[in-house]
């Protein structure tokens, strides 16, 4: 069984037929066609609101990147946690999208920010000291790299004390489905009705071939036109746009999407008991589809005899993903086997 | 009949089938995979050489501006055509992605650039005035924007000089195939064989999803790391390659890319003769999938009333662009009807 | 004589004499300084309000690139001439500052703008296309790059067309004291009052070591303090601020820049007759402190054999440049002596 | 007395008097000028070696983001202590400059890096994983945010580290002579004989009006001509350079750089010899111009009240620092007067 990456894992079947319904005749290119325009009614019917704009691109580097491009200037910075995907995992793409804005640091568990250190971060913001960066954004990741989640709770109480010293809020939701599940929240008390400005809808871990989406809510709206600006020179305005949208309509389509990350959510529950009966010692709370258990090399080594795949993890643990197509009675057999 | 642009056409069956082909089961993300594999093996034969390394993305836009930044420093400036698509409809992209390059502009008929013009910029290229951007890289474009083509032969001549003072060459080949096929030449031969070191070869508007191949050859190869983390950072390292290859093993799979731009280059060679009989007068020669026509104002408005879908293009002329599905036979009858 | 260029000149002996007067105890750096309190009161007597802000940078690419960067947005373009300083001479240091937003180069002659070439230009722009870069600035330049002005009637007239199309306008005043000498204007008259939003007013190549103001007008103050940030994080933020408003200070003094511009104007004005005289042919008007001339070879070599120093240009002529300390009277010894 | 910061404190005499020397006739823009000849003469004198190239800017910011832009590239890191200026004063100018590069912070007391952690970072880069930002540089700044010093040991042994891994090493001297003179060290062994790339000799703060010199050692010659070209794209090649190496030339003339250096150092000592009796408690050593010092409330006041400027320090203590123009007799009749 392979827990490297859910991005490693096919896209749903509905997804390949809904591009292959796509693909009739002609349609105005760069999101003009019909496909396009359908799938702003769901995204209403999804969020709860018409207040919002929404970009397509293929890559959560680049959602993420062109989101916080419309809302750091290249004189500010964005505070987020220290093992956030924008740190680590993205080669400076925020550095390089906002024109060498900066990204200050904060620690805290599971990869969530710790909520004495935002204070801190936020108090000590000076705009009138020209020669420090003053912070203009807020950017939490749900679930976290750590597989955690922020409740809605949480991230209404980090984005009010945010916005009180005028800063937007960021949502990188690259596993959005997977948090909205075992929050049992709906993507409305996630994003907006929390405060958040701006939302990276992620699908391709969900299920999609290629897909995530750029939504900007209520007063960031005002963005929308430079948003489209900056995701044209970036290249992220692929002509035929109606097979992006398509795959975005097939996974919303009767709530695909969180049917979908229950399905790796429950899977990796199993995964997690599992791991912890043959010796495993979580080293984070699994609240998502990932599971980050430190292992006896034995038991490692067993597991990968089995043909189980996963990868080591910083800190001496490692991580094993599940994904739309693991289903828990396979996990559960594998574990059984050793 | 629609000639607003080949960018409006689906994508061949083909390429959709060979998406849900590639939907089988776990595959390493980013590249990883088989197909790409098996990709390198086919584009090997089809260039002739195993000289290139080579990168998938999603847009023309991404894929000239991501191969520039790997060949003209962020002081160094762009030789291109005033009319080319990196200066007209690129949005500021080779800047952006050049950490603030230069595009310096020739003139010349049919979008082509005039060889007394590119020797006199070249002859005034003075690396040691500090106060001057020197042009470091030559970009032409086969199609150009104005539909005409550059043959292999000028290609050649033309890098020959650019080489000479130390320029690298880029070819934007957005529409390479239609190129090709007027030609009567080979990708060899239209690229490294004449002196390119980076090629953007399209398949979007040929008939994929979205799919434009950067390859780079020999020297430049070296250069290769450099582009992928370039990739990485402006997000066009999308996790879910194997659908990418897929499309472009199907496009070049048996010459389908240059039998689909043939078939719209022999309906654009149609359109023409018919536009011209009935009182058309082309501004641009027509070789290769477009057709730039001065039209009687009743016959442009007696072909909308028949439901064509043209553009009026600068300079008072219309733009027709044919695309795979236009089928000479049917461009025929729409005429015959006036 | 070296006519090779006004930056080859030495300061006034009223600059010198300032820096010493100056370096007296401690003072507040980064402009905070009582010296720099008094040439913002000064200034606001010789440009006739109070409705600016100002900054002081050490070259007139620094105040240039500055400026344009805080008013024209990564994904915009500035409308300038072909043969402009900004586009010519700075080694792309506006798209540097601006994070890559291009420049949209407009021909005329005498390196002044065609006013219908920027009609044209200013009809052109279609905000809603994403595809192209919009023009977001015009940028002026006064003198221009042959050395011609424009009278303030005809800033006022290209600004409110600019204006009209949303536009910003920059004047590009390195030789501004020259321009307004020849004009007969005030400074009021030739910026805020013609529609200027934002002047670099030099004073380096009228006499002092390295002082050249970006001044805001009116609602372009809004963007002041982020001029600032973008200083400082261009390293144009020294800490010893009072010596460079102890410059500008003894520059403005007395009207001393208009003085000084004034002779080297005279000298100039006896040198293009003189030129003309001995065969020289102008292929410019001499409406500075700068002579563009063609000259028979043997008159050329005769000069040089007298001492004289000057640059080719490009077009086959050379460019002779007056400054401050260039007496008419020995301009005319050196021509008598031919 | 004010201890707000060294680049309060006004010009040495020398220094002045040297711009007034420098004020004879024309002399070359741009560096090409006599007393820039005369100064490369000097400084190969003062760093034992002629294997170097350097370049004068006016401000330390510019100064260090200069350098880091041509030693690390657009998707590279630079590794620094958390506390380092380039990362906290500096608004962003290393990741402007770089193109979108990375800060990588270490921790460390005093400022000064920890061994151990460098060695973690070292160990950690990983080049091949594309996702990731290489660190590229070593970044180590003496005399420390904290006002301590790096022995030219430390600094071996670090970039032995670091070049071990393929990294550049830079070295912001702002307070460089601070440095030297504690340790005892010649310029030489303090850069190149201890492996650093490329040194930011910061004149300045030593008592210059505005001059800090890039100096690149040895292979990283080979940058020398792309750092001219980002100088000038940055704004910062000044046309009038002679009065910048005018300055320079004043301060290293008979080492009087060291000599100032020494007295704002013995300054710094007596002041805080003198702190520490009346109850001050130092929370770091005090190894340069600077004291870092926690104070009872009451005596903080009583400075204050006695007309002593200084700062608040983040963490609770105050920053004093001394300058050239401290006499150590003023600071003890100061302290007495308590």
């Amino acid at each position: 069984m392979d827990f490297s990456s859910d991005t490693s894992a096919p896209a749903h079947p509905a997804v390949i037929e809904a591009i292959g319904w796509a693909n009739t005749g002609m349609a105005a290119s760069y999101g003009g066609d019909d496909i396009t325009a359908r799938l702003r009614e769901e995204l209403a019917r999804v969020l709860e609101t018409d207040d919002f704009d929404f970009w397509m691109v293929a890559s959560g580097t680049a959602s993420n990147a062109l989101a916080l491009s419309v809302l750091c200037p290249p004189t500010g910075s964005i505070l987020c946690h220290e093992e956030a995907h924008i740190e680590r995992d993205e080669r400076g793409a925020p550095e390089f999208f906002t024109g060498g804005g900066k990204l200050s640091l904060l620690p805290g568990p599971g990869a969530k920010i710790d909520a004495a250190a935002l204070g801190a971060a936020l108090a000590n913001i000076d705009e009138a000291f020209v020669h420090e960066t003053p912070a203009k954004v807020l950017s939490l990741t749900n679930l976290t790299e750590s597989g955690c989640v922020y409740y809605p709770g949480e991230i209404a109480r980090f984005a009010e004390l945010a916005k009180a010293k005028g800063l937007a809020v960021h949502l990188d939701g690259a596993r959005l489905a997977n948090a909205l599940v075992t929050c049992g929240a709906t993507p409305a008390e996630m994003t907006w009705k929390a405060g958040v400005d701006a939302v990276c809808l992620g699908l391709t871990k969900a299920g999609a071939i290629g897909c995530e989406l750029i939504i900007l809510f209520g007063d960031t709206r005002a963005k929308f036109e430079e948003l489209k600006a900056r995701a044209k020179r970036a290249g992220h305005m692929p002509a035929k746009m109606r097979f992006m949208a398509a795959q975005a309509e097939a996974m919303l389509a009767g709530g695909l999407w969180l049917k979908l990350a229950r399905q790796s959510n429950d899977a990796a529950g199993a995964l997690a008991e599992g791991l912890v009966r043959i010796g495993g010692e979580l080293v984070q709370p699994v609240e998502g589809n990932e599971v980050f258990v430190r292992l006896p090399d034995d038991i490692a080594a067993a597991l990968r005899a089995k043909g189980a795949k996963f990868y080591p993890w910083p800190g001496g643990a490692y991580r094993f993903v599940c994904n739309w197509t693991t289903r828990a009675s396979d996990v559960e057999a594998l574990l059984k086997a050793l």
